[in-house]
């Protein structure tokens, strides 16, 4: 009876809550109608891998949050990080010279896990920001350099850098464009490097050499003196898990080099651990003269992001005078200890080294036995990071057609069984934290299988 | 022999976080010069209104961090707040209609504390951030209405909206542009009424009408058909503390609405307490299709913003299917956990109700005890946000020229005596938190008076 009761107030409670999400939350990435219809999914706690959902329903989250949460949800250690820093300096801006000890020994420790030529950090609230910060630095750079006309920006397509203007505008994903009128004028793209999907009759060396001489020529139709920056991210996670081989970079550089572009390689899902490494680009072989972090930074337990500034970027932007730049929670004290929590857990714990050497094989491994799966063209990844790319016909690597939705059926299917894996487009993305264990991998792996089963009789008329 | 010991490690810490600091940290706001050769200030505490700097000098805090820190800093409940969410649900996103107590609940509050017609709100990490996701919802609202042209934007001079590349745009503040190239295609400005300093021969009423129809020259000239949005502050706090009077916002917003320009108000400094409400808008008569929220919002404790979108409005988002934008950390359940209580601390200790009635009328009439000073052409002020406009010559209102730095020197010359106030051009500002008490009003009226008098006779040989 007092049981009845107390799930009666639970139920209630719950109810409350969805009914205000309803009428007052604008969500993001949401539709609307689909929301209305089923009302929003109550996610009430998270611990570890888990998340426990509505009135306790517990699920595997094998996408970290949105490929952030690397050291897992809820730990203690960080919870007692977040109320010492609160009671000592619940906040102090960073304008006019003014710091703080977290958010100064986070700008050395940065600089310490990145290249030797990245020393200088620009604190911001997001990723986003943190590429708004980068484009406004190159801007202020070739400004600088008596070269103001080289504010034109290329991205690659199906990049993710943010979502306010300018960042929604790098992105290559034809719908964030549509919705608002996008891109900005000034802003350009070229193919990505995914074979699978758009690399035709052409070998995946040939297509990647293709997809890099793209640029060249972007800029003998825009010019030299008119391009300043070029976006890359080192692995394209969110459009599939889409890598580029070490020639396609080499090539790349060679012609952003030769025509003067900077380089901005965007780490904000990469970086802190996912690929085994502190920034995942020097090991392509890329040399940034600007880098993003976000998301692992401090593992989502935070808003934050950083923009990175190469040396010789650095001593021309100090001619300037004083940065006409900044966000008021930029270096903010509590996101900065906690930053430094998780970094210091990153280390202590040696989840960079386990995901690197052991962890990561074993998942991209025990991944591998569903690339027979009639439904899977390719099954790629490398660290804690993996894309199952979804296909109708293997021989020809036609894949079904996006409004069919088969990749949300998919992971539907994997969600009723318990684990969460990331539609997107015709891959299931994949990138849980650094704390996922055996059992689990194997787990996701099995419910995948069943989930691939259940989608592909429906499709082939066995339903 | 053991308290030396102790300071001097302090010191040696000290000395390695400066190093830290300058060597790696590329601060916002800041001349790169002159931190070279002072060094940064390490702020390591703070407490109500309270700073504690460097191995311990403690300086009052009329500014309130950026005037955001509106229920004082570092309080214990506060901390125990956010030991309780980090602990129990770290991170989750709302994407894709998923959501958490907090965040539900957080929406619910924001639109109990607006006008009736202001029910929905977008999470962002930031003011910038929400004053990005303004200009793109009303760029969506425009095209779904069939007018994809009216994606211009109007803003007024010496407004502040942000540090992205659109917001600074959106800034009315030369020194901003110029550094990145800036405005983008598409913004425009309209004056702003600061008549002590640009009114002229015109009287004050006259010149805010000027103001306020030079935004129908503006249609006139670039078309009704392609303004979609104007952004304006209810009080221009960044620019000095600039009211504008309830003829102008009549004015202005008839125009407006004749031409079919949706208004946002940026209600980032001005909300959550400072000037006596919750927004401050209403008061002035203003109806906004959409409304920034930020700062007082966490009261600094964290990094937030909220865009919130009139009734009329959202009806139009959500025939637009899913909504193709948002951050990694919209809705951020510790975030919110946070905004939460720091609204229940605000309403508990009545914190609105006496900067209204009491403590903000205390405070403008002290500080107009400086309105006599030669230095001092106005003192303006509502609740606990005040300007206090320099002049050179009082009866032409003619002022210092700026790169004389008068208003620094005084601000510095009150750091001096432990008082920290902000230098805007040729005005002081000061925007405590709320929990300031009436000796710290007084001790800073005479601090400023002595501050005042020193430069002063500085400027008049004196010395």
């Amino acid at each position: 009876m007092a049981q009845d009761s107390a799930a009666d107030t639970r139920q209630q409670q719950l109810n409350l809550i969805k009914q205000a999400d309803l009428t007052h939350h604008l969500h993001p990435f949401t539709d609307d109608n689909a929301l209305k219809q089923h009302g929003p999914l109550v996610v009430t706690a998270a611990k570890g891998t888990r998340l426990f959902v509505e009135t306790g329903i517990q699920l595997l989250d094998m996408v970290a949050g949105l490929g952030c949460v690397n050291i897992g949800y809820g730990r203690e250690d960080m919870a007692e990080r977040a109320a010492q820093v609160v009671g000592e300096l619940s906040f102090y801006h960073t304008f006019q010279g003014a710091t703080n000890p977290y958010t100064a020994v986070l700008a050395k420790k940065l600089s310490e896990m990145t290249p030797g030529h990245l020393n200088k950090s620009f604190f911001t609230n997001s990723g986003s920001e943190a590429n708004e910060t980068i484009v406004k630095l190159a801007r202020a750079y070739w400004r600088l350099k008596g070269k103001p006309e080289k504010i034109q920006v290329v991205a690659r397509e199906y990049a993710y850098h943010g979502s306010t203007l300018m960042t929604a505008s790098l992105n290559g994903l034809p719908a964030m464009h549509q919705a608002y009128g996008l891109p900005l004028d000034g802003v350009h793209h070229i193919p990505s490097t995914a074979w699978y999907r758009n690399g035709g009759d052409q070998s995946p060396e040939d297509f990647a050499l293709t997809c890099a001489r793209a640029l060249e020529a972007k800029v003998e139709r825009i010019g030299a003196d008119r391009i300043g920056l070029l976006f890359v991210e080192p692995v394209q996670v969110g459009a599939g898990v889409v890598f580029s081989s070490p020639a396609y970079w080499a090539e790349l550089q060679r012609i952003a080099k030769a025509h003067d572009i900077l380089i901005a390689v965007d780490e904000t899902v990469t970086g802190f651990g996912r690929m085994g490494e502190w920034v995942y680009h020097p090991k392509l072989g890329i040399e940034a003269d600007f880098v993003c972090l976000a998301k692992g930074m401090s593992s989502g337990y935070q808003p934050v992001g950083a923009a990175m500034v190469a040396d010789h970027v650095a001593e021309v932007l100090a001619e300037g005078g004083v940065t006409q730049h900044g966000f008021t929670t930029s270096g903010h004290p509590v996101v900065a200890g906690l930053c430094l929590k998780n970094i210091e857990i990153l280390a202590q714990e040696y989840l960079l080294d386990t995901v690197r050497e052991s962890l990561g094989p074993r998942f991209q491994d025990r991944l591998q036995s569903l690339a027979d799966h009639p439904l899977v063209g390719e099954v790629r990844g490398e660290g804690l990071a993996a894309g199952i790319e979804l296909v109708a016909d293997k021989a020809t690597r036609r894949q079904y057609p996006l409004d069919q939705g088969v990749c949300g059926q998919i992971s539907n299917a994997a969600l009723m069984q318990g684990v969460v894996v990331r539609p997107v487009g015709n891959a299931l993305v994949l990138c849980p934290p650094l704390v996922v264990n055996d059992a689990e991998i194997e787990h996701t792996v099995s419910v995948l299988e069943s989930a691939l089963d259940e989608v592909h009789g429906r499709l082939t008329g066995g339903d």
